[in-house]
């Protein structure tokens, strides 16, 4: 229960001021050869201090496997890992100890558990994600190999990357620092970002995902509907706010003549505003999907609030922290959708008899 | 697996032309005065008939429970139900047995199980939810009697309830045949929903859903967020493209210190912005999600299609169907909300010793 | 949660005196030309009133399938099903409605949800088996064509078969009324509850479970070893009180030069005293178990006991029951197991890629 | 999926030869003062090299907890913990790499994942229940205080304790190496094993675990039997044959006369062969059931066997291993059923509004 994953599953431990973070992620299929630098890579791509735009927190993140792989391939039994934590300054977080930020997990923490561990949020931090990192470039090893997913900066703040992802080269979207793969646009956001900073502030944006070459038939309704499934995963990540796919909201505003997707004789569409999937099910055309993510709640400028007693306090702006998420959480939005794909990839194995 | 809820689950059973739906509702507590003439009447509001801007079919979705209740209360013990289905002409659908039909789940449940009852769609049909009505509408009884959950019509096509929800008397929804609680924008709609369906088209929509009074600690991180949760469910509804809380979509235009919910001193919140979930629990704010409809696929027009050999067709428009799904989907999301509110009330009663 | 199975699961619904039994398999995979007939006669072999030496009451225990089965192929959509309750005599239990009888779960459901249906034991009694049955005998057809899956009577108290399987032709196990293969043996049992029956007393038994040809590769370490998985399925079953597999409480008396099974070279093991499992996974030999059933509780004599306010009451001993359960429990042994295996069947085809 | 317990969840990583095992425990209460010496006694009292009938390996089996306890008290959030191994020789298990030691699970494993950590038995080792000892001994700490979960040695060979629990004292099991509490008896199996281990021969024996004080309706019919449960975690564990409760494999040679329990008016019964389980649900009388032990398979002398290719070869005895794993066990069976316990326990408080 509360696991990710249905069938392929990851259950994580680890709080932002404890040891270590890790996870086990059982049902695992034995004779992977597991690419453990494509693990680490991805956690690099998620790490703070990779530029001058993200928060620069030391955090060297090396996941360390302690089971479930042997002589370089998975065994079929539990996959254990952790990844220490290193440069923990507790003392920074003394001041919120009985603060409740605003908009963060503090009081509704309290509420739920009776207790909290106030330091950088306990449970409740994002760097939680380094465990989905490491499960879900895992779990894409499972997938056929000429499924990609790619995801990439679409929006901050007012800033919209305004081609449709189609005339974009993904391939490209690591070499801006905000992970847009439209250079032009890259620099407007990355103006703002470094303005919004300047000001102590934060600032939301998207995140659109593009799966290409999946097969057809991935998706179990119901309940475990492919887009279901997708967005579960990823309104679990920290600051979400929104998820659609293929056409989404603006798919609500149209006509069923203008949405239909008519057949081509391959069974390919000629439109594709289902986003790859129909009924739950995926159906081979590219999926796609875009998630909202709010501005980050830790402002570095003073907010008024309460403490746990009701009384008025003021939550002072310091510590190191990232003013727009979006760059760092593109690695997350691909790995998270690599293990629900996988999990149900798996699944759909034993559909037919 | 693929049960909706987690500890209070919904099994379910049915297809579009067999001779029942029903479900199996595990984990209800024992002792409840089960209300079923609410259930019975929430069945109502979503069947076929109640208006003329909804299909004419006729279906009387008459509930009848089978096990789980003795002498008007819960026993503790699972609740069966079934729905007879009546009125099924399977003979309307033999000239779709070979076709896919564009947009639906023809093409991808064949490629998925390499069988399907192209009846009415078999197991993909919306009529599914019936069931879904029946256990969201005991399940909501479990919860405290002051939660309101109020879903309603916010937009047709390009027509929107610009009014803010707060605006609204919710209890007038179920007043216009839209289900839009603002008189003018209803006459509206309806008016579009008639030119729509004159021409044997279709369109697409948003229902906003509230939820009042709901405790504090509600929702299961990781990965069981509050809105993780809902977006599953709802994203499981025939036709839903897409789900924001809160700010949503918004929310990502914004920077922190405008989004940011400053806390009163009784821990309520000066904005919310938040949609009434933080750190993925629900902090005592209103709870209130957006759900983005397509438009349905089955046009009263011809359109060209392929059969499963990849030959032309021609899939005949005729039939009873919905021009717009918006007014009987808002039970829908009513009671799936209340089931999973219900599942995760029930889970945090176990959250402290 | 408290299903039956893992990843192909049963999720049931009834009451003994209620409408209807029923229940819902979830992940039976598409393309199964289910053998219905098969089906009814798995319960046609539970039934009541099969011979003079069990129960007389009528029951006709017919199954309607309601889903996931067309054109006689299995959908890969859930099976749902339902067996009407005929003969339901409530007015047999009035007597009964505020007595604890003694040895049943009357005084334990009343204590767990503070309210029973007290007619004919409601969820409690052991006509919910006829769901097991019907759900195990479909899942039979998952299976490989050549594994056979055979149980016997092999104990009515202190008559014992004294002969191992090996010796017996199980075949033959339907053609004695008592479902013991030796004909010698058999007789002494029916005599046995012959006796019992007129003294308005029971008896208890065991019964044999021999399934042969599974391939090797069954069973989920940990935790859900194959024997574990039977086991938990078997003390499931109302009367049951114990298992053993292989060597089972003997084994505990031997030395491990003894025990050991040493390989053939083809990998077959000259002994089997592992009854056919090592480390929770079939290894290709035989896999035998033994359940213990107690004497049924409900004697046709009056016993003394307490109603629920802590009262002296008689108990009056009259109704319709088996003095022995052992023969109608040899088809819910068989089909349970037949679950237990299909389940970790289906999922050993995801464990190597 | 495959995890221990069902709303209380542990999901377990490591092997015999990595470089660690560890556990998450999920839903685990907030607010538990977490008497972690208790934790580290318990484990201590599985370990090897506590006297000189068991193993005289060292492993020194420190418990290192990572997330979910803050100040002392648990948060509600999952708690990870890891224990080190040291002092592993893989060198020791190189000459079987290739052999299929007799009555082990090398072949299985083989012919289920295709591939397998053949290092002291990889995943298959009972060094595994490490982990469960230290998720039971936290899960006792849910259950109210005067519960008791006292497991002793009942029978090694053909050695039994003839007395029955009533008159044993429970408190003095750990006086004896052999940890059985009745002085005569355990002079007498310590012999038997000394003896056993002189002619590297192994031997089985039986645990009888007695569970006091545990409050009416703990167990979830259907399919959550409190006996079927504990079956299911007592046939996970290693070299496990059998298990029965209450009357057991005895009850079924009984008249329904001699077995039932009659009722006393406080609703205790006069006899407890039910072993105080009723239709699956706990009545408040003391819980008792015994588990046989098949004797460990590596014995310290030479074996036929065969490697993965057929050939014959010998399997070396050597090593160091328990000649009887009884008393090592008795802390493994009650910590896991304590920790069955503590989930049944929980999922019981949901069960009434």
């Amino acid at each position: 229960m509360f696991n990710l994953g249905n069938f392929l599953t990851l259950c994580t431990l680890g709080e932002s001021h404890g040891p270590a973070y890790g996870g086990i992620i059982t049902n695992f299929p034995a004779g992977v050869s597991a690419d453990l630098e494509m693990v680490q890579h991805q956690l690099d791509r998620r790490k703070p201090g990779q530029s001058n735009i993200v928060t620069q927190r030391k955090e060297s993140d090396k996941v360390q496997f302690l089971s479930g792989i042997f002589d370089g391939q998975t065994t079929g039994t539990p996959i254990g890992f952790i990844i220490e934590n290193h440069n923990q300054k507790s003392g920074d977080y003394e001041h919120l100890a009985h603060s409740y930020r605003p908009s963060h997990a503090d009081f509704t923490y309290d509420r739920k558990f009776g207790i909290r561990d106030h330091r950088g949020g306990g449970k409740s931090s994002a760097r939680e994600t380094v465990n989905w990192v490491v499960a879900g470039s895992l779990a894409r090893q499972i997938l056929p190999a000429e499924v990609t997913i790619e995801a990439y900066v679409s929006s901050v703040g007012d800033i919209f990357c305004e081609k449709p992802y189609q005339d974009l080269d993904l391939s490209k979207t690591d070499e801006s620092d905000v992970r847009c793969p439209d250079p032009v646009t890259a620099e407007k956001m990355i103006s703002r970002i470094k303005e919004i900073k300047k000001e102590g502030n934060t600032i939301g944006g998207t995140i659109t995902c593009v799966i290409r070459n999946m097969p057809a038939g991935i998706g179990e309704p119901v309940f475990g509907k492919l887009q279901a499934e997708l967005a579960k995963a990823m309104l679990n990540i920290n600051a979400a706010k929104g998820f659609e796919y293929g056409s989404g909201f603006c798919g609500a505003r149209m006509t069923g003549k203008e949405h239909n997707d008519l057949f081509n004789e391959d069974f390919s569409t000629k439109t594709n505003l289902s986003g790859g999937i129909q009924g739950g099910i995926s159906n081979g055309m590219d999926i796609y999907f875009r998630v909202a993510f709010k501005p980050v709640a830790t402002l570095l400028r003073n907010q008024q609030s309460v403490d746990r007693h009701g009384n008025t306090v003021t939550v002072e702006g310091r510590g190191r922290h990232d003013a727009c998420v979006l760059p760092r959480a593109v690695p997350i939005v691909e790995n998270l959708a690599a293990f629900v794909l996988a999990d149900l990839y798996l699944i759909n194995k034993l559909r037919k008899i």
